[in-house]
């Protein structure tokens, strides 16, 4: 519908103004009946809808309207499968028309810093492309719906610990490269009606106040054209808040946020134009809300639970599979152990935490598939609630996989070791869970550990598993992918979207995490997940990408389109992948770009591209990944832009971060100038390298004291060390040594000169 | 001699004030005859005087007088000994007299940050405590002979790439606990006579100008009383130079500095008292060097030599030594391989690169300690000045390896892999030199790798040799050392003060070295050396502390005179070491601090006190330490002062840092108050640990919607979750949460309240 947005401002009094910029309640924003504006509502979360009853306590954390529960971020992530993301965001945006939702609070796109993150399950991953191109088809999907989706939490939120005051200090180029970058993809590419900033401070001003954030960045840099939600409760002073370009408060204040932006209209504090630019940016989207509402919309439940099954597929890791122990054969007798595989953990806790349609019984689903000619037995093994382990539990637990041909164990973070609002401090699995695999693995040799978490787990018993299956939080369809994925039934697919170390103390930000106080410093700088394994050549225990087949893939033919570029242009980089084993399957292709050598310190690769290709035994596909400039910039501070080097990068495929497959080389050149006076401090290196200044400095360096050293040196060992002393030698330096020979004003001189020269030379 | 020096400055003229701060040319200070202001020599080196000679270059490289060349200070720091260190620093001041030499430049205190460092050689450890301990010791040494001594390089000089330029970002607490730490405790025990800035930038000011660190660090919180010298060359900008605290440039500028201090007094951009200051403090200096000269003084090389090797022995560290091959035995045939036998590389190059009174042949020292029963053969084995393999002398070493009982395989870096003024890139050995090992281990089992290097260097080839001695740069006398220890003549003391990585990647700052451009960030803070390997749980090739001796130590009876203690006491520390062995030896006890738990980030453990006790077999005796508050302390950046947090401390002590043997606790309790007033922003964590605050608090909660949640959840997961969110909320968000119920008048009433009572009753 056509509606003039801007006799609609101009018909709202200052206070009416000001109160739309406010939520009625918890979950709906402010109407205004007699200007026609409607109240719309907004509702957690990105892997189901929590939509509270309307006689639900405020957080509606126990009673919400039942919603499909698909696998949450960290299981989705790992599906590689931006189309299979998109078809997860058209079936949330469904419900969301079914239970006359506006707007749907997610995805999350925060970077994952460290595993010990409470909320790592609702984020994507540790590398920033993967995670924009993620969250940017999750959001497409959703608003191809006519429902808006809100990409949060922007950001630098990257830790439950004391999240709502904790200060993330983060260095400028990190912050563009990694944990903007994260969102900025997704903010192009999807262009997310809302965007919900994050409770902690970043560089000293809280997200909620952050006018470098949201105004310069998002709006201006990004063309955001939605507008910037506060995390509930993340407002800590309205008025800048505003000011800085972050429109609603959530939830509402009981007036105490209108009644502060009217008075600082009133006072001049705040600029009206600013409100109205505010004002504009909501009901822009709330009428886009209602022009996009269906009324009377349904959907089908069941065909929802069967694409959380298909998703949850897609979703698991293979992690290890030695002698292809799984595939199981769907006949004799499989031990059940855990009490997971009963309660199991299939959603992450917190504001996402939903009520689902239907729940699959994990024990049931593998009864199924294994057909009649399988006995299938349980044990529960361990108490999910305690840590202790109980010993009569483990006996017949033991027992049982003695008895049966395979013993499936099932393991993982009970919700009270991982959840919204606070962070794990270590790695390990519940003690009475290691001592359980420990025991069983003597027992039964064929052993499969099927883990339930939301983030990486140390195994110190890996040595002692045949298989492990990481399934996630995978959802309310867990059981029957799982069971799919044991027997065959399908071949997984997934692969890991951050990094499981070997310790927690091998993680990048182990050193700085959570920080001091209300004080988190990112020394790690841009080395984040396999950037750091790879920089400080630490073995992890699974890599990023990793994930196994029953299946075998190989790659051939990496060829690039051309092998000199300008940045300014694109390249095609192409390979072929055959599907060299029995099995049907798909194979994550994936895309490494190194900068070869830089005068910047630069990550040894950075994931640019990746492809999911499905290939029946023995086909092969040819696949296809485009590069721009983006793919080998790196942010300059100094010119706050992207940047290429000139020079030499190599384009690497792989399997997963550690195991490459081909590597091509490509010469890209950039066309921005970079020019720079010289000054005293100029380095003889740097002057030498001129060849307006080269003959000059040389006769300055023949006269000095390094003159006669360098010449009685000779092949002498010393020659080596004046040569490099001399390169990173300021030109004021040769004055001070020439005891007067070289006087300052010689220097002004021929600084002056030089500067003439070669700015004309270099432009 | 008395002399009123005040009298002294009143009776120059402005321009021969000015003029004693800059050289009278490279090596002397600048005299006025007229009122008998001498002018004194200054010579470069730590380990051994470097006073060139009247005809020679400038610099001096070429011709020097001859002097003792004693192990560089990476070598005299394995050997953990006050007593000996300042022995060396006695021999060079007696030296330095006889040369008529005032003062000597040196020693050198930076911190090891990278093995990289081409001027390691120069340094003392990786350890604050250690290498500041040392540094003192050398100062009195030198100082007790009426020469003074330049604590070196003042300050974060850690690198020599782009030195003259660079700009080392480090954060306050890393600077005073780390790289100023070092420097602090020589500066209080030892007052050396001058201070040398470096150099580099310190948090964007050059030190040559840096007035936080001259100034108001080093003179006004150490209480300095000599003056500072600029490195050779290091003056950017003389007279913010001058009014920074710096007071003497070098080398001369040929009048240029004292024609820009006269114009900055007379314009009256600097304070002519700055000047007297700076004039009295150079002045002083020069006087006690004039009072210290003992006319004719002489000394006697051949003593210094034999004091030469004593420091070698104990310098030299027994890195390995399995099945007791060492000692040998003295008899059979011992293959003596590798040019580095015949061309030995005794000391670092650069500055202070000296000529020796005499030098050791290794070979002919050998085959004197084996004595006659004893048949030494030599083979070069490798090119010492080329990397390439020649296969000739490769199969020629092979053969004497295979026809002795023993291979003795010299090896190590070549100067050009590692000198002041450049940086190494890489930690290994030249290429011919690793297959020359590999090669000969192959062919001979006993074999016995000795090393001269100046800094740690990987060691693929570890694994393959039965011993290896690492002799660093062992000075003139390093032959007779070797043999001393290789036969057993002197049982192997020394422990590593710096850690051996595995491989360079794993050094704290491999992802920050050397820096981009003319910008170096110290992002791993505090993590340097041990206390990186230690955080990170990397295992290092060989750990900070250790070394082998022919003989075994027990450790006993560790006791602490008290278990509880204010910070304003001490404690003392002792255990008993008894040698287990069946040889005489010294053992190097380790004494280190925990902070079991602590509100700021610290290292696992930090080295706070050493001993060196010598022990006949089956003796016992008693070491004993002293802890005072600053064992305990950091570094407070908020408050400006060393503090300690009350609690538990562990005290341990080892063999090495990754081989404590004994542990004791104790409870330091701090006196210092630290009141703070709520906020908004102060968390419910925060309020409930108040007892003030907690029942008004309680209430709050109890009324909000999480009150209500948290009452439902009762005994499930939720429970934890909420009590974690609830501490770490900040209060606004608590009345942002409640709808309007909690208004923001009465959060601003309850502040109040709070912090009337708080204070009252927390103080």
């Amino acid at each position: 519908m056509e509606r003039n947005m801007n006799e609609l401002l101009a018909a709202m009094t200052l206070e009416e103004k000001a109160s739309v910029c406010s939520g009625r309640d918890f979950w709906h924003t402010q109407g205004i009946e007699r200007l026609g504006i409607p109240s719309v509502m907004v509702t957690d979360g990105p892997h189901g809808l929590r939509k509270q009853r309307a006689s639900a306590d405020h957080l509606g954390v126990f009673d919400s309207v039942p919603a499909t529960c698909f696998p949450s971020a960290a299981g989705l992530a790992s599906s590689w499968d931006r189309e299979l993301v998109k078809k997860v965001g058209v079936a949330l945006g469904e419900e969301c028309q079914a239970e006359e939702v506006a707007v749907l609070l997610g995805p999350g796109a925060n970077i994952k810093r460290s595993p010990l993150c409470g909320r790592n399950f609702e984020y994507f991953s540790e590398d920033p492309y993967l995670s924009s191109e993620l969250a940017a088809s999750h959001i497409q999907g959703v608003q191809s719906q006519g429902v808006g989706a809100s990409l949060k939490h922007f950001a630098a939120n990257n830790q439950e610990h004391r999240r709502m005051t904790v200060d993330a200090i983060v260095d400028e180029r990190t912050l563009r490269e990694i944990y903007l970058a994260s969102f900025e993809g997704a903010v192009k590419q999807a262009q997310p009606w809302t965007v919900m900033c994050s409770y902690n401070k970043v560089n000293g001003v809280y997200a909620s106040e952050n006018a470098y954030l949201h105004t310069q960045i998002l709006k201006e840099e990004w063309g955001h054209e939605g507008f910037v939600v506060s995390d509930w409760g993340a407002v800590n002073d309205r008025v800048p808040g505003l000011a800085a370009g972050m429109e609603l408060e959530m939830p509402g204040s009981g007036g105490s946020g209108t009644r502060a932006i009217v008075a600082a209209v009133q006072s001049g504090e705040l600029s009206e134009e600013v409100l109205d630019r505010a004002v504009l940016r909501i009901l822009t989207v709330i009428f886009k809300a209602v022009d996009g509402k269906r009324e009377g919309a349904t959907y089908d439940p069941e065909a929802h639970h069967r694409l959380a099954r298909e998703v949850a597929r897609e979703s698991m890791v293979l992690l290890k599979n030695d002698d292809n122990l799984l595939p199981l054969a769907k006949s004799g007798r499989i031990a059940v152990i855990g009490e997971m595989a009963k309660r199991p953990r299939f959603q992450g806790g917190g504001s996402s935490h939903i009520r689902p349609t239907k729940l699959d019984d994990i024990v049931d689903e593998l009864i199924q598939s294994a057909g009649i000619g399988t006995t299938v037995v349980y044990a529960q093994g361990y108490v999910l609630d305690r840590d202790e382990e109980e010993e009569r539990l483990v006996a017949e637990a033991v027992q049982a996989a003695i008895a049966a041909d395979t013993a499936i164990l099932f393991a993982g973070l009970p919700e009270r070791f991982e959840s919204e609002g606070f962070d794990r401090t270590h790695l390990r699995l519940p003690d009475n869970q290691v001592r359980l695999i420990q025991a069983v693995a003597k027992a039964q040799p064929r052993l499969v550990v099927v883990l339930s978490n939301g983030s990486a787990v140390e195994m110190p018993w890996l040595d002692q598993a045949g298989a492990v299956l990481e399934a996630y939080l995978g959802g309310q369809a867990l059981g029957g992918a799982i069971a799919d994925l044991l027997f065959g039934d399908v071949n997984p697919s997934g692969k890991l979207a951050e990094t499981f170390p070997a310790q927690l103390k091998h993680n990048p930000s182990a050193l700085n995490f959570p920080g001091e106080g209300d004080r988190v410093e990112y020394r790690e700088g841009l080395f984040v997940g396999y950037r750091y394994y790879d920089a400080k050549n630490i073995v992890p225990l699974f890599p990023f990408g990793h994930g196994l087949s029953y299946t075998t893939f190989e790659y051939t033919s990496l060829t690039l389109d051309q092998n000199q570029m300008n940045d300014t242009e694109t390249v095609n980089v192409q390979l072929s992948v055959k599907n060299t084993g029995s099995r049907q399957g798909k194979e994550i292709v994936q895309l490494y770009v190194r900068d070869v050598k830089s005068s910047v310190i630069r990550p040894e690769k950075e994931l640019k591209g990746f492809a999911k290709v499905e290939l029946a035994p023995g086909e092969e596909r040819t696949v296809t990944n485009v590069l721009d400039k983006r793919a080998f910039a790196y942010y300059d501070v100094e010119s706050k832009d992207w940047r290429v080097e000139s020079g030499e990068f190599e384009i690497a495929v792989g399997k997963s971060s550690r195991q490459i497959e081909l590597k091509e080389s490509l010469v890209v050149r950039s066309n921005a100038l970079q020019r720079k006076a010289y000054t005293k401090n100029s380095t003889l290196g740097e002057l030498l390298s001129d060849p307006q200044a080269l003959p000059i400095v040389q006769t300055l360096i023949a006269q000095s004291p390094f003159g006669a050293v360098t010449e009685q040196s000779g092949e002498h060992a010393l020659a080596g060390m004046m040569a490099a002393m001399m390169q990173s030698m300021p030109l004021r330096a040769l004055a001070a040594f020439s005891g007067g020979a070289f006087t300052e004003e010689a220097m002004n001189g021929l600084l002056a000169r030089l500067n003439d020269e070669s700015v004309a030379s270099r432009t």
